[in-house]
């Protein structure tokens, strides 16, 4: 038996936990500060649940102390403290917390500790870090990455067309930084949802494209001549956050309104959290392709990815899915010692290690997410 | 020489005094009670002006007192206690106040005390009204009344496309307020911003037209099948507009916005105030065109009247001037005597009298604004 300690339980940390759940020679141990949170998971077979303050160091070291590899599934802003406090605690790591923070500042902690570090391991960051390294492995030369992602409601209504799985606050930021992208081998800034483009995709139709900040760790460890990031909507919504942006709707800094300060962002999350609130039994998918042009000796190849999943019949959602599955499916790997690799590792560092990588597609296939990919010559 | 006395000097009134002050037959006595703006009209020849609290009933009647004709211009809001206070001091009046209530309650009053009381005299309602009545005097019946008219700057800026000329509280309760049109001969009320249509115009190009409450006296005075009236913008405006009410942005209701409670329709204004800021040298136009169909014996036709203004060339807009003047060349026929009809007379309540009339566009036309009509058989 392998235990795995899982730090956070909220959407897709009990989408870990019920994962790993199934699976008869894993011992979970979750952990939240929610009760709440922690009922979603406790009936599960082989499954051990524990209220901890992930924000403390301490309990952190404690609640991975006898695990075989830990899951980090913490809040965004408690992310970063968390990784640090797992590394030091010797336990390898596979994590979804995406902390605003770079983690491979932590790389030579995790390499002096010799543990290995699995970070940004969802759908994007997480496969769409695994499809660009995988391209850089089959390629010479890279000279243009474009990944798009999207999570979409099924059901399209006026006037947005979209529905928020985590937090609206996450989503208006990311309308908001401004988008690190590379150009010509220079790392470039662009304003969030900047060059809109459509694009077609099979079963959704077309969607549009456009800057965001999402590239992460690739800025560092790929090397590109052009590659950039992109979110996918239905159509007309970039417009729309770009006209509220543009008109101060977004802005943090107080406006005096009727006697009070209000930073209009706040009021804004209010009545646009109100207008993208998914109801309970809302269909939802999630998109995600990956295309790589560049040289293999003397040729010319585009490499694609394409990811496609949809709410599941328990009704689990596609971001809950493709976000939980790729890092529960790397914590057996970690657990089991099939991945070992000490450092910080974004899954682009291991796209080229073929057993790693075949485990994961075909672990994926088996939960039911649609991955694909294509490898083919350009004129 | 005749004495008018103009109540309200603001942007509109002030237009109106400068006009009457090219008329050397006429002495000008101006009131206000901001000094500011007393202050853009007081060096013009045969103008008096003076302090005074237009909302205060005793202060109109004394400033009416040694008057021919006056000319209202107060803000909505004072409008109906002005014109009920200069009807009991028996002055003949043009009005642009638009006050909310229904001016036709004062009719038995202005009868009572044979008080000539012109009101709604600008463009729309004004103008507008005006071709709607000379086509209802020239058509048997009327089946369809359609009056389209907005206030738009030349230069088009993303992503509203639009300048405030008065306020923005006003143009946002355009956008709230439901829209009253007949149908069927029965008034039946739509959405603000329904039904938008794209329409082309000389000069302008394609606009969008949508409903608004605009009918005012119209829906009393007008015996037609069908009868609307909706505003032009630029197209996309009103798309943009229904966005932010039906995300609540509008709303009146409060809602808790780091600890105070805050009606998001005030923070909206703010920012809508900013965005929609005209510049003192932007250019805007005017347009207006009312269609009228309907039976002459037995025979169908289509009475079309089309109004075109821009800024001038000493930077008075086309909406002070369009609105002012017609309430300016009514002014004076009051204080000459040569319209005089006891009761609240909109526009369209004098349309048919073909002196009126005639002086009322060939007044216009000689102060530069562009008034065409056409009548022609329909099949």
């Amino acid at each position: 038996m392998k235990r795995i300690a899982v730090l956070g339980c909220g959407l897709v940390g009990s989408t870990i936990v019920r994962d790993l759940s199934e699976d008869t020679s894993v011992l979970v141990r979750a952990f939240d500060v929610s009760a709440e949170n922690l009922a979603r998971v406790a009936r599960l077979p082989r499954v051990e649940t524990a209220r901890a303050d992930l924000s403390d160091r301490a309990a952190v070291g404690e609640a991975v102390a006898d695990a075989d590899a830990v899951v980090g599934a913490v809040p965004g802003r408690l992310g970063f403290a968390m990784l640090r406090a797992v590394v030091e605690a010797r336990k390898p790591i596979a994590d979804i917390s995406f902390s605003p923070e770079n983690p491979l500042e932590l790389d030579p902690l995790a390499k002096e500790r010799g543990v290995t570090a699995v970070v940004d391991c969802g759908v994007s960051p997480g496969l769409s870090n695994l499809a660009v390294g995988r391209a850089a492995a089959k390629l010479d030369r890279i000279d243009d990455a474009v990944i798009m992602v999207g999570g979409l409601p099924v059901e399209r209504h006026w006037p947005f067309e979209y529905r928020i799985v985590f937090s609206a606050t996450d989503v208006i930021e990311e309308y908001t930084r401004p988008a690190r992208l590379v150009e010509c081998g220079r790392v470039v800034v662009r304003p969030a949802l900047s060059e809109v483009e459509l694009v077609e995709f099979d079963r959704v139709g077309t969607l549009e494209a456009f800057n965001t900040d999402g590239l992460r760790t690739l800025i560092d460890t790929i090397d590109a001549t052009n590659m950039r990031e992109k979110t996918l909507r239905y159509p007309g919504h970039a417009e729309r956050m770009r006209m509220l942006r543009e008109t101060g709707f977004f802005s943090e800094v107080p406006e005096r309104v009727g006697g009070a300060d209000v930073a209009p962002r706040e009021l804004t999350e209010t009545l646009l959290f109100r207008a993208w609130k998914r109801a309970a039994d809302e269909q939802e998918l999630t998109v995600l392709r990956v295309t790589v042009e560049g040289m293999r000796g003397p040729q010319r190849r585009r490499l694609v990815y394409e990811l496609f999943d949809r709410t599941d019949s328990a009704g689990q959602t596609s971001m809950a899915r493709t976000t939980g599955f790729p890092c529960a499916i790397v914590a057996r790997l970690l657990a089991s010692g099939e991945y070992r690799d000490a450092g910080i590792r974004p899954p682009e560092l291991f796209a080229s290690d073929e057993r790693v990588y075949a485990t994961l597609v075909s672990e994926l296939r088996r939960r039911g997410i649609d991955w694909r990919e294509r490898d083919e010559a350009l004129a």
